[in-house]
């Protein structure tokens, strides 16, 4: 009998969790549908007019997937070995249980608008079921890329978040606030979505100095750019070049030590003759 | 008589469907030219202004180019083998079909604009032309480049939706309707309009903790621009590289070593002979 | 005598002509700030309340800079070897035309705005100075790049105005003249506004479908200029690559072949061996 | 005496300028909270409502860290040899100097908006804490990168600046004062907003002759971001590859080829042993 309990567990255990089989695949679409579902729901119940038009199937519909997300949430618990340091305290786990929480607490609570929003955080467990697929490798270099290069990104933000607050500081003195420079903080809001090319408009420089200054601050923007997308273009550039030192497969007979260059002809460790691709070939 | 027509089929083919010979490129031209003038005309025409003055004259060049995209249309038929599978219901066999279709409805039904707009589409035709040349190949590097890279840019599009569907979200709770952010949908508009740096300012925050909420989605978004930049970047100079790897495929006899530069004649590696591409023709 | 006027004109020449003579420099510097004055002086003369005020003073500098440029212009000439094809009907020589005109065609015309703005086109000239200098190579490397991707560039920019006239005229459809886009044309001056991410903001979206396909533009756009990034940055670094093969410095004893690949021992011409580096270091 | 007097100086030095030790780490440490907290009390400062409420505090809190910076100035002073040369006329003295003298002065002065901002500038003493960390490789990285570049960089901006300032006189003949185009000047401030992307949208044009060059200035914006990001791409990997070749400098005894692989003990070329860079050491 536990044995059948251990095959469940098993087999259960197969469906959520891996999506290699025709079941665990089937599982994991199901839950993406349901998900996706759920957070246009969500959206559409924040819109006046449909809102009131819908509110009855949306409500419906809020439980239905509320309590398919509690079962899900539920057989989690159950098929992970140590389910409280695996699982439940985890970052999925957590997300998981806020997924489901707000409905429930809507019972107690007349819903307002900010339960409505932590249920629209149930949009980042479809990045779980993403990891399983071939988006890993991909995700992998981006990842890479970014911890590589976050030495670089923080030098970078660090120079241009002194240069927003002393432009801002600067342009709160020359515009004053007879131009909606109003404070210190208020320039910095405005240098911020100059430099970032954003450009609202809400506030916009209209003494000649400071749009003098804004032009060079929008100049500024235009090079600075530059500077992120030239880290990270290079830390790609480099961990591709990583992987392509796999490409070559020789190994040495002698050390079995691999990761030799191409047109390499003898070890590298141990000055053993190696078999190049082509020799291999006329063998 | 049958070998006649045939003959006659392979003129036209040649004409229409190749670039090589005089007849072929200029009819290339003039058929470039009659899909930019009859665009511009569809332009023109909706500018209430012009569109009073010029009615008549739009109409007779409407048809004049109507008439024309038809025989061409019936004659790519013609001399297109298995025209149903070959042309008529291929990509631009569709948009050759729907650029002559509004055209001709228009008789029975009074002209709409979405008639109109349809027969804009006949701008893609172009791209038919420009496929026969020289920018082949350089659009072949473009495609290969965004294929290679689709996971990395589903990836990273996954990432940039996530964000913005929850800092929207986030915004609608803090800025709330009497600022504009009157639904979630809403917020998540603002939110594309500010991370990418587009900023219209037609919703822009107004509270202190929704400008502060702002700055950090322009300063990601300023960041965030160079994840795609990077990933075009290293794609494209790989298969820059790869392309320049096939260019040579010399292999030298006596040592096997291949990746020779363009031109040479002796193996870098032992001195032995290689046959060139222009030898091994005249084998 | 004749061999005198000959020297003067040889000086002349060294004079305007070069910039590695002392006399050279100073002239260069001279005519460098002579046009940045000359144009800082029209752009304020288009400033209302400072022109009121210093026409007289503005009136006087002008006149000083036209004649000085006229003497360097009938110089040019007289120092230049066939001054017609070589230098009047040249582009700097109708730049520098240009650039004395607009203030003796003053005389007879009464001032327009056009005249005004002609003058600011001295500003081109500065290219011609900064020519002779050490930033040949940098915008060599610059102009290199634009032209070896000039086929890639020009598939893109046909692709982005395709884009652009579609999506302009869906919306021109979608949200209609009530609404700011009163015709195709500006549907696509409000594409490219977007597609860029300039976003002034004088034409948005304002029903729900209009904001939907301005969202899926934005983050094509987005996406897009990753493109014109990859090409240029691949470019460069391909001219850098380049650039770099000429740091091999190993010519063929037999055929002077060079240019030769790192790590090359034999000749890929004619076969001979080849010093290396280290070889010739022993010697 | 004398030697105890060394003793402190020398204990002193190594707590304010070097963080190796815990001391020196600590003060490194209270120094980034005080000059965060004190640029942080002007930018509250500047916030009417919330000055009037709390600016007993913020005056104490004030002269809390002008006390402790005034300290630290004569102790640096003090530690320094040659104080004069070495650090009082040094770029971060003058910084240090400024960061104290707004708050002595405004007890004769009435305290305007501009000695506030200049207590701002103490935000730039940070970057000398942060010089000593791991952060000094990620920022020479980046420093090295626009140095070599700026030659390149130099031609880009004068590209731009030529660029902005034709279009915007042409902007200022075609568009007028009437459409907000009142000067060459605002010409070319609309010129630089619209180039870089930001679009506030306060000039916008109105004109169709006003809108078709701005959708041309547009594209060409949204095409020469390319070419900074490609220089400070290509100098970036540029870089990378140079410090990845100086890690290497073993050279094979036999075949004298050079730039072996990390960890290389055999030439890959000929298989002669070869000296690590630890056996050299042991030698």
């Amino acid at each position: 009998m536990n044995s059948s309990k251990e095959s469940i567990k098993h087999k259960l255990h197969t469906i959520i969790q891996e999506a290699d089989t025709p079941l665990g695949k089937a599982f994991d679409i199901i839950l993406l549908i349901a998900i996706l579902l759920s957070v246009i729901i969500v959206m559409l119940d924040s819109v006046a007019s449909i809102s009131q038009k819908f509110s009855q199937i949306f409500f419906m519909l809020e439980w239905t997937f509320t309590i398919f997300f509690t079962i899900e949430y539920f057989l989690r618990i159950y098929i992970t070995k140590n389910p409280f340091k695996n699982y439940i305290f985890s970052f999925y786990g957590i997300i998981d249980f806020l997924a489901v929480l707000p409905t429930y607490l809507s019972i107690f609570v007349t819903g307002s608008h900010f339960m409505m929003v932590i249920r629209i955080f149930r949009l980042i467990r479809v990045f779980r079921i993403l990891k399983l697929g071939r988006y890993v490798g991909a995700s992998q270099v981006l990842r890479d890329s970014l911890i590589n290069s976050r030495h670089k990104i923080t030098v970078f933000l660090e120079i241009v978040l002194t240069i927003v607050v002393l432009m801002g500081s600067i342009m709160y003195i020359v515009e004053g606030p007879e131009n909606g420079f109003s404070s210190i903080p208020r320039g910095i809001y405005w240098a911020i979505v100059t430099l970032t090319t954003v450009g609202y408009g809400d506030i916009a420089p209209t003494t000649v100095i400071g749009q003098f200054l804004a032009s060079i601050i929008m100049i500024m923007g235009y090079a600075i750019i530059a500077v992120p997308t030239g880290i990270v273009s290079s830390e790609m550039i480099k961990s591709e070049n990583k992987k392509k030192v796999h490409l070559n497969t020789q190994v040495c007979e002698n050390c079995h030590c691999d990761k030799h260059e191409d047109g390499a002809r003898f070890c590298k460790i141990c000055g053993t003759a190696l078999y190049g691709p082509d020799e291999e070939k006329n063998l």
